[in-house]
């Protein structure tokens, strides 16, 4: 079996509409492109109970869970508190981050600068050459900054970790409406009943009407449902085939 | 109490990074002009089971419920499924949505279009000057489709029903980092413990380093919380007040 992922989205700011998340695009992205399937996504406030609650089970239904936001040094940075709430373990400081942090800000270290180096206990690191603050990684959830250039910087540094078989992808574009292809469609289910179909209308676009996605982790049998769709689709109705 | 509300982002397409979802931002961005709290967004599959118990725990959580996507014609649209099997009734078709399907196609209807004359049953359906389709409500939860140009069509429709007293928003930038000034937004929050406080750091910018959000309902407690913070932060370190 392939693994599976979940990511959560931590901070008010997405759900009040001061700023628009970044990030779950890009690791949806990223994580298809390394075959991984995402299969939730959720934005939730900066409320340590409601971290915990929400990592807890992402961490149970799903292989692997990512983090965004909530890790700064300020009163709304609750994501370490509400790991570690969820998991019933506690706070500590982690040795060699706060080594670190000391080592930067040398004489002038403040609490709030050592906040940055808490951990929920039991926490592991991973560092690399690219990275100024290592990765965060509880059991299964990978805990990452809000800041969309640090949290791409880091999971560039560990995503060759997450690859699997990959899926391969065909798009068709047709110049008919959804209603007048959705039993074909359906047909080719039928025969096809391992294919990932997607359907996706546009409005006001002269290009095409419809975006259909086939995609598979075998490629011969994405080609073969590909091959049965072009024949059963009507004459002249595909634009493009990617 | 104001009302508060979760948004239920369905499609595949979203999970696996081929689109980008452009509706809960939105959504997100109008709800809060109206003075509505949204407390939740999640982004699913399109699969009756997880949609049914989705929409059913948000609408027991929150006031309002958004719903997007799947209530097209074709195989992968199954957004009234999953809610009727959600609260436990049945789908079934809506006779003034079929009547309005049926003269629109006139003697050229299909099983595909009459699909989208499905409804759980008992939903409400809203019609207005400017819509094509109704928006159709059950219970607490609006169905929206996931067509970007269509939901917003819909939602500036009927949304001066969802207005609340007004959130009144300042925003501060500053050019101190946040560890810098954690502990007197600390202290800021002590004296001012209802407001909504805000701090979002950002990088590779020479504007500013860090953006302060101040809200609240009550106009003149913001007031006031905004004095004292400009009052406690260090001189010269404020680049703006908006």
């Amino acid at each position: 079996m392939h693994r599976t992922a979940g990511i959560v989205i931590i901070g008010n700011e997405i759900l009040s509409g001061k700023v628009q998340d970044a990030n779950s695009p890009f690791l949806c992205t990223e994580l298809r492109a390394l075959g991984v399937e995402v299969q939730k996504i959720s934005a939730i406030a900066d409320d340590p109970e409601l971290i915990a609650r929400e990592v807890r089970e992402f961490s149970e239904r799903f292989d692997l869970v990512f983090t965004t936001g909530g890790v700064g040094p300020t009163h709304d940075d609750m994501t370490i508190e509400g790991i570690a709430r969820g998991f019933g373990t506690r706070v500590v400081r982690h040795p060699r981050l706060q080594e670190m942090i000391e080592g930067y800000y040398k004489g002038d270290v403040k609490e709030a600068h050592l906040k940055m180096a808490e951990v929920p206990e039991g926490c592991e690191l991973i560092e690399g050459e690219q990275l100024w603050v290592p990765v965060m990684v509880y059991r299964n959830v990978y805990i990452f900054p809000g800041i969309p250039e640090i949290l791409r910087q880091k999971f560039e540094t560990i995503k060759e970790r997450f690859r699997e078989a990959p899926f391969f992808l065909r798009k068709v574009y047709v110049m008919e409406g959804e209603s007048a292809i959705a039993e074909l469609l359906h047909d080719l289910l039928k025969k096809f009943p391992e294919l990932m179909l997607g359907s996706y209308p546009v409005i006001n676009l002269s290009e095409y009407k419809v975006m259909l996605t086939l995609e598979s982790r075998n490629e011969a049998y994405l080609e073969q449902a590909l091959k049965r769709l072009l024949e059963t689709l009507p004459a002249r109705s595909v634009v493009r085939v990617d």
